[in-house]
Parts: C-alpha cells; sequence; structure tokens
C-alpha cells in the first residue's frame, strides 16, 4: 500500500524537518534512475525523474560523496561546445554473492551491483556429505570468489542461496530430502556469520524462476510458472510480478500430485532415485533415450510420452489454480525442451480452458545460481533505497 | 513499489508548487485515519499520523469542504473544561452497488461508504433468461435498490458485480456455462451507460473470497483458497492480500482437474446438471442425503465420501501449488461443512506437506453478493483517496 509509506514519510518528515522530506525522495529518483540507465547527464536525469536541473545536481553531489555515483571522464574525441557532464551508477560500490547448493556440487558466483559477473567458482562434493562439512563448502567457495575477484569481503552488501528443499521466510531449510541433514538447518543465520552481510535463502526452483525473469524469456511476464525438470519436480512461482513461496515457503511441491506416477515415469528416463542413480551411465542413458526418441524409436517415444504425460498433469494443475501468462520449462531435462514442450501442450490444450504460452528456459543450467544473485541484489537494491535516503537526510 | 508512487508524487509536486505535496500527502493521511476509526479528535488523528496538529486542523477543513468529514456535535452530559471537538467519516457521501447474478436470482445490496447495507433486493429469474433480460433485471433491481433506500444515483460511487463464469480484466464475461447467451457480453460497460458510475465485475468464487476476508473466518489471512462447493466447482484465491484473478481470469478453475470424476460424484449429491436438476425435488434429495449421512446411513456416507475425495483432489493440487494458509469451505454445500471438512482434512493430510487450515465459510449463502459491495467499496477507497489529494491540491 503506498498509503502506508506516505504515512512513514510524513512520520519521518516531522521528526527531521520538512525540507529532508523531498531530499529523501529526490535522492532515490536520481538514484534509481542512474541505476536503470548509465551514463546520464544532468538533463538525463531532470528528463527522467521530471525534477529541476538544480535538484538533480544537488542529488549527485550527495550520491557522489556516498559513493553511489561518479562523474566519468570526458569524451576525448568532442571539440564542439563545453561537453555535458556525465555521471553513472558505481556498480563496483558494492559486490553481492550467489549460490547453487546442490547435492553433487556447490557453485559460487560474486557479481558486482550491477549483476555483472566477477568470479565464478564450482566444487564438487559428496552427494552424502553432512551439512556441517557441506555448509563449510559454501564458505569457501564464498572465500575462493572474493580472493580471486579481488573484492574485499566488507563490500558484500547480500549474499543469496538456492537450496532443493522448503525454506523458511527466516532462511532455515525446513525440509530437504536431496541434501543429507538438512532439515531444520538455518542456514541464512550461519552463513551470516561468516560471510558478514545479509543472506537470503530460496528453494532452487524459485530462483530459477526470477533468474528466467531477469537474463531469460520472462522478462516482463508477471504471472509465470518456472518448471524445474530433472531428477527433482519442482516448480517456482512468480505472480504479479513477484516470489510466491506461499504460507510454508512449499508453493510449486507440484511433484507430490501423483508420487508414485511420477516416480515410476522419472525411472524409466532417469534412472532410480537412489545415490548411485547419478553415475555416468545413468547419465548416458537418459542422453541416448533422448536421442533415440528423437530419432523415432518407438520405445524411446514412449518413454518420452509418458513422463510428459505426468509433466502435464503438474502443469495443468497449477495453471487451473493460478492461470499463469507462461510456463518456462528448464532443470536439467531442460535440454530436451524441443521433445517436452509440444507434448506438454498437447495435453494442456485438452485440458484447460487456456493453454499458456510455454517456452524452453533461455537461462539453461545457470538459472539456479543466477537466481540467487538475483535474490542477494534485489536486497542490496533495496538497501541501496535506503541509504541513499539516510545520505539526502 | 513504493518507487514508482514517489516518482509520480514528485512529478505532481514539480507542476503544481511544492507546498501541495505535504498536503496531499496529509490529506490523504487524515482521510485514511478517519476512515479507520471514527469519531476522532485532533489530538488522536495527529497520534495516529504523525502529523502536528495545526497540519491535521487544515487537513480537516479541506476535507469538510468538499463532504468527506464532518464535525459530530458537542456530548451533551459533559459540562467540564472545553469539549474536544470529534469529527467523523461522513460514510453517506457516497454509496455502492453490489450484484450476486446468478442463473435463478440476482441480488442487489445497496451500501453507504462504510459498507453498511442500506436496502437489499432479490428477483427470481427464469433460468433460460436471455443475457440481455438478466442484465435488464439488474439494472431494475439497481433501480429498486436506490428508490427504497432513498439514495440519489449521483451519489453512487462505484457497483461491483458477481457472476459465475470467467471474467477479463475489463469486465467482460469470457465464458459462462451458467449464464445462457453471457459469453463475451461486455457487462461492466453495459452496466456503466445505465449506473453512471465505474462497475467491476467479477467472478462468484472470487467475490466470495472478498466476502470471507472483510467479514468472515479469513480476516487477517494473506494468503487463502476459497472454495465454493455447489453445483458448479470454483475456487476463489487471495494471494498476498489480493484477489488473484489469473492472465485470463481464470485462476481457481479447479473443476476441470478431473471433470468426469467430478460430474459423476456431484450427480450422486446433488442430482444431474440438467435445467430440471434445480427443482426442490433434488434440493430435497440432496438434504436427505445429508441427513442420512449426518444419522451415519451407509450408502449416504458413501456418497460423501467420494464427494469429499474429489472436493480433496481439487485441494490437494491447488495447495501443492500456493501452499495457502487457509482453505474456506462455502457455498450451496457450505452448511454440510461439518461432514465436508474432517473428510477433506483427512485426505490433505496424506497427500500434502502441510495441510492448511480448514474453515466453513463465516459468511454463508451471502459471500457472493458481499463480495461485490467490498469490489465496489475498493475502488470507492481508491477513489476517494484520489479525489482527498485533488481536494489538498
Amino acid at each position: 500500500m503506498v498509503y502506508h509509506s506516505l504515512r512513514a514519510l510524513v512520520k519521518e518528515n516531522r521528526m527531521s524537518g520538512s525540507p529532508s522530506l523531498l531530499r529523501v525522495i529526490n535522492s532515490v529518483a536520481v538514484l534509481s534512475e542512474l541505476r536503470a540507465s548509465s551514463p546520464a547527464t544532468l538533463a538525463d536525469l531532470a528528463a527522467a525523474t521530471g525534477l529541476s536541473r538544480p535538484t538533480v545536481e544537488a542529488a549527485i553531489e550527495d550520491l557522489i560523496e556516498q559513493g553511489w555515483a561518479a562523474e566519468l571522464a570526458a569524451e576525448p574525441g568532442r571539440r564542439v561546445g563545453r561537453p555535458a557532464r556525465r555521471y553513472h551508477f558505481r556498480a563496483d560500490s558494492g559486490y553481492v554473492l550467489g549460490f547453487d547448493v546442490g547435492r553433487h556440487r556447490v557453485i559460487g558466483v560474486l557479481a558486482d551491483l550491477n549483476g555483472q559477473q566477477v568470479h565464478s567458482h564450482e566444487t564438487q562434493v559428496d552427494p552424502q556429505l553432512d551439512a556441517d562439512k557441506r555448509i563449510a563448502v559454501v564458505r569457501s567457495v564464498a572465500t575462493k570468489c572474493l580472493a580471486r575477484g579481488k573484492v574485499d569481503r566488507s563490500l558484500l552488501m547480500a549474499a543469496g542461496v538456492s537450496v532443493p528443499g522448503i525454506v523458511a521466510p527466516d532462511g532455515t531449510v525446513t525440509l530437504s530430502t536431496v541434501l543429507p541433514g538438512w532439515n531444520g538447518i538455518q542456514l541464512a543465520r550461519r552463513l551470516e556469520k561468516s560471510l558478514s552481510c545479509k543472506v537470503f535463502v530460496d528453494n532452487d526452483a524459485n530462483a530459477a524462476a526470477l533468474a528466467e525473469r531477469w537474463h531469460g524469456v520472462a522478462g516482463d511476464v508477471s504471472d509465470l510458472i518456472y518448471l524445474l525438470v530433472g531428477r527433482r519436480m519442482g516448480a517456482g512461482l512468480i505472480l504479479g510480478g513477484r516470489v510466491h513461496r506461499g504460507f510454508g515457503g512449499a508453493a510449486g511441491e507440484i511433484g507430490l500430485l501423483d508420487p508414485r506416477k511420477w516416480e515410476l515415469r522419472r525411472e524409466k528416463l532417469l534412472g532410480p532415485a537412489t545415490q548411485e542413480s547419478i553415475a555416468d551411465r545413468d547419465h548416458q542413458l537418459t542422453e541416448q533415450i533422448i536421442g533415440d526418441a528423437r530419432a523415432g524409436a518407438r520405445e524411446a517415444v514412449r518413454i518420452i510420452d509418458d513422463f510428459c504425460e505426468v509433466l502435464a498433469q503438474h502443469a495443468v494443475a497449477m495453471t487451473l489454480t493460478i492461470d499463469p501468462e507462461l510456463i518456462v520449462v528448464g532443470g536439467g531435462l531442460g535440454g530436451a525442451a524441443d521433445l517436452l514442450l509440444p507434448r506438454i501442450k498437447r495435453h494442456m490444450d485438452s485440458a484447460c480452458l487456456r493453454t499458456p504460452e510455454l517456452a524452453a528456459s533461455a537461462v539453461g543450467q545457470e538459472a539456479v545460481v543466477l537466481g540467487a544473485v538475483r535474490l542477494a541484489l534485489n536486497a542490496a537494491d533495496e538497501a541501496l533505497r535506503q541509504r541513499a535516503g539516510t545520505t539526502a537526510r
């Protein structure tokens, strides 16, 4: 509600004297514009924010003083007239970390405030690794990213962590059937201590949905489902432009709709869900079935058909519930979208009033870790807005 | 996003001169407080809004001038000291209409801006009535409510209409299997002409969900599903405190999940879905089955069991998708919630990670029309905020 924030502003204003209210608003507005399109001249910023030029100039001075903006050197080629000064957002004024904590590997990405990757690091881990040791791996991946990216830990503004499991709002993993010993782990709290910044934990499918909206096929879609299709079946929901996590963080756990059927058909395509199943042999078998199905081999086609029937069952249930604009198919089997999408669509057309658009993930395997980066960037954005406010007051 | 509204304010401010910005904010803040708790003294309003007393006084003067607030007469009993002036929101400064347009009846409710019912009127209609004639009935119900409530049409601020069908954002009924000839009817546009106010159309289950949050068991729940259980099976979703309608307005059309099973089991309890099925004979049969089941008669219990199994299937699919805090069961069979709820819960407990709270509707059969009133009140609230802004500028 707009009203609440206005009231908050009015209260602040009452405490700190009238001129500051507008200065706070102006500073935030200029910073947001500068983030959205750098470099920009004072005239650009005045036009975009609707503020007067002197007001923009005062705001820019505040932002430079606090390190969020900087002036660009004049373009050397220009000689006619006095060149307009150009300013840019200092993306190096802070950094974020994103992690994809999986059963077999931990991936970390260090990025600046524009989301540009500075360094990424991946470590293979034993699937049976216990929780303490797996968390220690996350810490060491963080340390490596910072050291190799030559970024001081004090510049970290936030970190995001994606996990295959259900996550409570406070960053506790309430249930993970994939990571041994992670049920009840207070992951955000434990990592905050070692990273010395706020840590945000989310379900892997939710993170993938965020990434798809940031860098993928869902850029301007406000209601979408991301189907993370692989050995585990999960869905990330974005509703009204925001991740919908549900009351207990369990939104999108659609794999439980018809679990026996799902397990049976998954097994045919991906091998049994035991720890041995991730051996190369199984992966190659899956690739072979996919290849055979593309070539039209009857048995392989039937395995894919059956697999898609249960995927479609999940997609139908979710579509009848929330009627999204788009369903993105990604995850371990995202590469077989050419086989999956038309089959899912056929089932949905016969069961739904309106089949949403179906698309293959454009981000691919990196979606989960990129979503974690985006999670951290969202938090950094929020902190930035607040600091810009503090600056101007 | 707060930022967008701030920027909008900054733009307004630039066009109309600096002092108005704060005056707009103050006026809206005072009006909102006054709506939330009337009567109030200047001191009350100053404390609640965080504004200074002179600022509140100026805002109140603006609001009185425009008819949104009034001073209360001094309490006659008080004699010690000068009594503080008390102000109240003028709920009679505008009115709204809500309609429940069903197959067999059209209900209208006229309410003031506090949502107090001024008059309500119900007209029975032929189930086969065509669209033009049914819309004419809505108009005549509106006219009766206004005449008998002694309210001038010019005071109508908005109207809400609930229909059994799928509604596009512009108020067009895109699909109704219940009302003959309503597919494609531009209902909002057609009613706006005759009612001379903005008209908001919504699906009946969505409206019922709104009503349950307004007057029922879901007061402070931000994520809930309202199951409208009757001859038709629909669900209304409230997510993050707002109705979630879906991209095509088809969210909650969960009755299509397993349509043959649903129709079969519904028929056993509610009779065949033909037009004759709504005869009293069928209704009495349903009541008898419910009564027999309460008494433990085996065949009746089995009909209820089977019916609940398919209801639970719907509830499970929606819960796995959005993980709500609460599911409210209402509609034509809401009165049998004592039989339905424990059975639905048993199924859900075995299929969901976390079964949401289950509750019987506290609003009952009126939920659909009350939701339409709430829909109109929400629009009136928004218009009020904007007018309060205009006043102060």
